[in-house]
This record gives C-alpha cells, sequence and structure tokens, in this order.
C-alpha cells in the first residue's frame, strides 16, 4: 500500500485552486419554458405549499435534508492554526469535494466571521434549515467541545467534529488492524495518547468506549493525571477516566513498557525512547507534516508505525471516516452520531483490509472505493439499534 | 413571442423536486494520491498560508468571491406568503438553478429560522467571508427595506433584494419597449403604480431615477398622498416623492387619464376602468398566477398589455434581470449595485428586443440566452461610471 513520495510544486498547488474547487450543477437543465414553470414560477409555489402545509416534506422535495454543513471559524486550520475563516476556505472546499468524491453527499463550506462559541451555536441554530448534517472543521480547542456539545443539543440533525471523531475513528481502526498484526487484543493494549486537544480527547474516549482502559494521556506540561492544577474541565474528565497505573512525569515516564503511542502533535519524540516500549510495540506519529517521530527511526523498534502522510505505509486520514460517516447517518435519518455508529465506522474501516493485514497495511488506502460504502452501511446499521 | 400554454400536472412538478434542485460538483476530479495532496492535505495547506498572509487573495482561490448567497426567511414567498424557510427552500434552489443557468454563477440557498431584522443583519455579517454577494429573496415589506438597507450598508459586496429591484428593472425594461411601440417618450408617461409593498416601492423608485415624475402609488387603502394617516416611513417617502397631482382617492381616480397602469397585487381592476385611461394606454398586470385584470379583456382597450404568465405575450420576469445583474457586478468587482447600474440593466434588456418591438413583444422571451450577457456587460460598465 506504499505511495511513492509525490513532490508537489508551489505552482501546480496555487492554479489547481483559482477559483475555488466546487460548482453547484443543476440536476436537470432549465432550458424550456416548460422546465422553468416546472423549476421556478408558478410550479415551484405547488411544492412550498406542500412543505408549508408538511414541514417534514421538506426532506424530500428539497436538497437540504441531505446537505452537510463545513462549519469553521479558521481557528485551528490544519497545522498551520488560527488563520481565520477566509484562509480556512481551501480546506473547506476540500472537505466538500471529499464528501462528494467519496460519500455522493453534497456539501457547502460555511465560514464564520466570529469566534465566540455563543455567537457560533446562534447562527447555526438560526441556519437550521438551510442543511441536514454539520461538520464542524478546524475549530481550535477547548472551544470546539463546548461547541460540538451545544449544538448536537440544540439541532435535530447529526453534528460532529472532525477533527475529534473523524480522526478518532481513523486511529481506532488502525489500532485493530496493528493489533491484529502483533497478535494482541486491542483491550489488553497500554497506550499513551501524546495531546490533549481535539483529537486528543476524543481518541481517548474513543478507545476507551471499545473497552481499552490502559491509556495515559499527555499535554504539553506531561502526564494529565488527578494532581495536576489548572487543568480546564475536558481535562479534568481525562485525569479522571484514564490514566489508571497513577503515572506522572513526562513522555518518558509515560512510554516505559507502553505498547502504544499515539501522537497527535503534544512534541517530538526522542528515537531512544520508543526502545523502552514493550516489545512489538505500535508508533502512530500523527503530526503534519512533520511527524513526532521520523517513521524510519520509529520502524527500527516498534513493530508497526502510522503516520498521517501519504509518502509512507499506513497513512491515518480523516477522509478514510467523515464522508461515509455523515452518509450513514443520513441514510438511517439518525438525528445523532453516537459513540457506538463511531465504533462501528472504526471496525467497518479496518474489515476492508483483515484480509490482506501486514505491518505495512493496517488501514486502507485513502482511494479504496470500498471504504466510503462499507462505513456509510455500518454507521446506519449502528444508528437503528 | 407567445408562448403555448403549459399545462403542468402536480405529480409531474413533485417528481421534479424529489432532492431537490441542486448538486455540489468538483472542478476537478479528486481520484488519485495527487489529486488528494493538491486539493487537501498537504497541498492545501499552501493557499491557506498564503490567505492568511494577503487575505485578498480568497478572491483568487477560494469560490467564495463569485458565489450569491440566496437568503431568505420564507416571510414573502411568491404569491403564497409567509410559509417559513424551510417552504421557501424550493424557491431558493430554483432561483439558484436560474443562476446558474443564465449568467453560469454558483449560488446557495441560505435559509433564516427568525424574521427578526437584527438577527437576519447580524448573521450575514458573521457569514460574509462564506459568499460574495447577497440576493434576498421573498422578505415582506415592510422588513426588506430597513434589511436591504443595513446589509448594504454593513456588508463590502453586493446585495439586491431581488423581490424589490428585479422586478423594478424588468418593469423599467418593458415600460421603455411599450413606450416605443406607441411612439411616446417613457418620461411623458403618466403611471400608476398600484402596490406599495417591496415591489410597488422599487418600480416607482427606478422609474423617477429613469426620468418618469407623474406618478402615482396605491397601496390597499387607495392613493398614497400627503395627507394620509399612519403611513410607514417607506410610504410617507413615496407620498413625498410622487403624486405630483396631489391626486385622492382610489383606483378609479387614479385610472382616469392616466397612460400606465403597473399592477403589483393591490387588488383586482374592474376592466371598465381601463377604457377611463389615455389612448395607447399600456397596462402591466403582474400579479401571479392571477393578473389584476385578465389580458384579454385588457387587450381590448390598451394598446401594450404585460404579466406575469408564461402562456400570454410579454411576460415580465425577473430572470430576465437577476442573473446579469449580479454577473455584471461580480464581474466589475462591484461593492453595491447602485441605481445607475439598475437603469443599465433596464436599458440592455430593451436593446435585445428593440429592432424587434411589437404590441406582444416588448420584453425578450426568458430564455433568450442574449440576454444574461447584455445585462452583465451593461451591469458591469456601469459600475466602473
Amino acid at each position: 500500500m506504499t505511495e511513492s513520495n509525490i513532490v508537489l510544486h508551489d505552482d501546480e498547488i496555487f492554479a489547481a485552486h483559482v477559483g475555488g474547487k466546487l460548482g453547484v450543477a443543476l440536476k436537470a437543465p432549465l432550458d424550456t419554458q416548460r422546465a422553468l414553470s416546472i423549476a421556478y414560477t408558478p410550479g415551484v409555489a405547488q411544492v412550498s405549499r406542500a412543505i408549508a402545509a408538511d414541514q417534514t416534506l421538506a426532506a424530500r422535495y428539497t436538497w437540504a435534508n441531505r446537505l452537510v454543513a463545513v462549519v469553521s471559524d479558521g481557528s485551528a486550520v490544519l497545522g498551520i492554526g488560527d488563520v481565520g475563516p477566509a484562509a480556512s476556505l481551501p480546506v473547506m472546499e476540500g472537505k466538500c469535494a471529499l464528501f462528494k468524491a467519496f460519500a455522493d453527499l453534497d456539501s457547502i463550506p460555511i465560514v464564520l466571521d466570529t469566534k465566540d462559541p455563543d455567537e457560533i451555536v446562534e447562527t447555526l441554530i438560526r441556519l437550521r434549515p438551510t442543511f441536514g448534517a454539520v461538520n464542524l472543521e478546524d475549530i481550535s480547542a477547548p472551544r470546539c467541545f463546548e461547541i460540538e456539545r451545544r449544538l448536537v443539543e440544540a439541532l435535530d440533525c447529526p453534528v460532529m467534529h472532525d477533527d475529534q471523531h473523524g480522526t478518532a475513528i481513523v486511529v481506532l481502526a488502525a489500532l485493530i488492524g496493528a493489533a491484529a498484526v502483533v497478535g494482541r487484543d486491542p483491550a489488553s493494549l497500554r497506550v499513551v495518547v501524546s495531546g490533549a486537544g481535539a483529537a486528543g480527547v476524543a481518541c481517548a474516549k474513543i478507545l476507551l468506549a471499545k473497552g481499552i482502559s490502559d491509556i495515559t494521556v499527555l499535554d504539553s506540561q506531561g502526564i494529565v493525571h488527578k494532581d495536576r492544577q489548572n487543568l480546564n474541565a475536558y481535562k479534568t474528565e481525562m485525569a479522571e477516566q484514564t490514566n489508571p497505573r497513577g503515572l506522572t512525569g513526562g513522555i518518558a515516564e509515560a512510554l516505559n513498557g507502553a505498547d502504544v503511542f499515539l501522537g497527535l502533535s503534544a512534541g517530538v519524540v526522542p528515537p531512544e525512547l520508543v526502545e523502552t516500549m514493550a516489545s512489538d510495540s505500535i508508533v502512530f506519529a500523527l503530526s503534519n507534516p512533520d511527524p513526532e517521530i521520523h517513521p524510519e527511526d520509529a520502524r527500527k523498534h516498534a513493530a508497526v508505525v502510522a503516520t498521517g502522510r501519504s509518502d509512507y505505509p499506513n497513512q491515518i486520514n480523516n477522509v478514510l471516516a467523515f464522508p461515509g460517516v455523515f452518509r450513514g447517518a443520513l441514510d438511517a435519518g439518525a438525528r445523532r452520531i453516537t459513540e457506538e455508529m463511531k465504533v462501528a465506522a472504526a471496525d467497518a474501516i479496518f474489515s476492508v483490509v483483515a484480509d490482506d493485514l501486514s505491518p505495512d497495511c493496517i488501514v486502507p488506502s485513502v482511494l479504496d472505493p470500498r471504504v466510503g460504502p462499507a462505513v456509510a452501511q455500518a454507521v446506519a446499521a449502528a444508528a437503528g439499534t
């Protein structure tokens, strides 16, 4: 599954973005008086009247019910930080393009010129009839937790912050694959999660939901434990739910004897620390473009290594999850995306490579066309349970 | 230019609206690792960084700068009234389809679950980086005037309430055509505007801008004049700017000796009143689907008759104006859509039929492919003046 190293030139990248990456298309041409009379006046009034009499018909006779709003304030874009809504737009357009390519879902970028959680929530409540689901994107922690929680409560449609849960789903899928490669039960693994931001917290939670209980979480100050001062509410919750060994200290103390290192941007890891991990260790160094430890260095000691990059084996990329997750939720008419649906998505991603597992193949290729439908089907099935 | 009467069956109309009328399309396929790396990670980060460093680059490298937001609260849909945002969506989708078909502009429906002008304005200010222009649609009067005025002030992009100005532009174009048919200078015409809502006020204003000063405006209570009590601010302005004859009373007093009747939904007109108009009179009965006076009755006395319907000659339809108006404004990089740009649009619409004028051909067919480009070019030129 290894892809060759792709060299991209700036002029090629910028040329591909001129005018943006999306367009609006008509489902039927408007080139006759009859077509106009059906799609617009006077015919459309019949449809509007029908919806006015029965609001549930909007789901059938408009695009909104299956339209995903890809929403960002640009406060935590990729690895480049708080660049604001306009600069986040190319990423949101890219996300919309992936929804179309991998799940045949229509979606629109909505970028907001406010970082105030109250205003973001209020704005999306007002926009509610416009869309059928919300993919929150590149919103900084810890604001992203509150914004997602409040929107899940306020909106009667699927809402998911992809930086949290998309990442967590693919990480879980890859960890199931890696555990199978080294012949371990995932629940028996001792896992170090380096990073307590959006992705770190969501990864810890989905691992807990999968029955993996020996988890140590670190932030930039070291291991998160109950005696730490000034933890925000989300890290306090992490301190309560993780660290059953009661570890303190930093990355060296955490990694010593651990089975899994899950790097989510809380700092570089010296190669010699990997040597202190248990035998058959698993290293996911997901920081982009510079992994916490170079994959070739990690591979000298670890049995399985994954990164976020396309030029090394085992690319952990959210695109394996979010298109199918939203597609499945919308197919099922689900009001919420539950932890069970997320775990089902991870299992489905793993299932695609289950028969082809190797240390260099623990997740499917991002281009594997079987992934989106498999995830959608599993998520829709889990929604009904 | 007469179109045959089109009989539409409900099942055909509803079938054409299943799933909505719009879709999102990719400008380039996402089927290789290289394409993914350009459109999404890691390539897209280059583009986001460039925009973060120079916000003006968002206009070049995203779709937003040329994206029209078609915005409604569903408070005054077509002829069916306050049906709310969900029921207005089929109309907004239709509008977006027309933008694409007639001006090759991308647009998205934004329907708002609030009717509060403060909240509508505030919401669009927060959404500003998402789009490049705002087409307000089906928002009730007099709220529509305040909302449009405040958005024009607050947003650095073209904003136009189409029910006001799209209608006004096409009415002016048709009146120029009708005046030419009867050999009159438009400025010499005595005009009765029946309706003081969104369209009526905008029509009166564009006629004044074109130099037509003898205008009488009526609302449901009769002629708008300075001695009327309880006029809202917009009708007070109408009372000051129109009615140079100081007329009082109702439609009978207004029509007696008038050259033009412009019906915009303030009530039916008995055919015998048309007989009291001046010779070579002009009747625009634009209420849909039931004109203020049946066009065949009007034609017995009037020299030129127009309606909003596609099954009679001279269809006055906003689609002749708004696609080209927004296209021209965006092509010119205009910050506002001025009265000069609107008059230029009307002149351009008229120019398309100037050589083919007849009592049954005072405006182009809504399907005439020359109209959109002609309007866009004229509006862009006027924007530069």
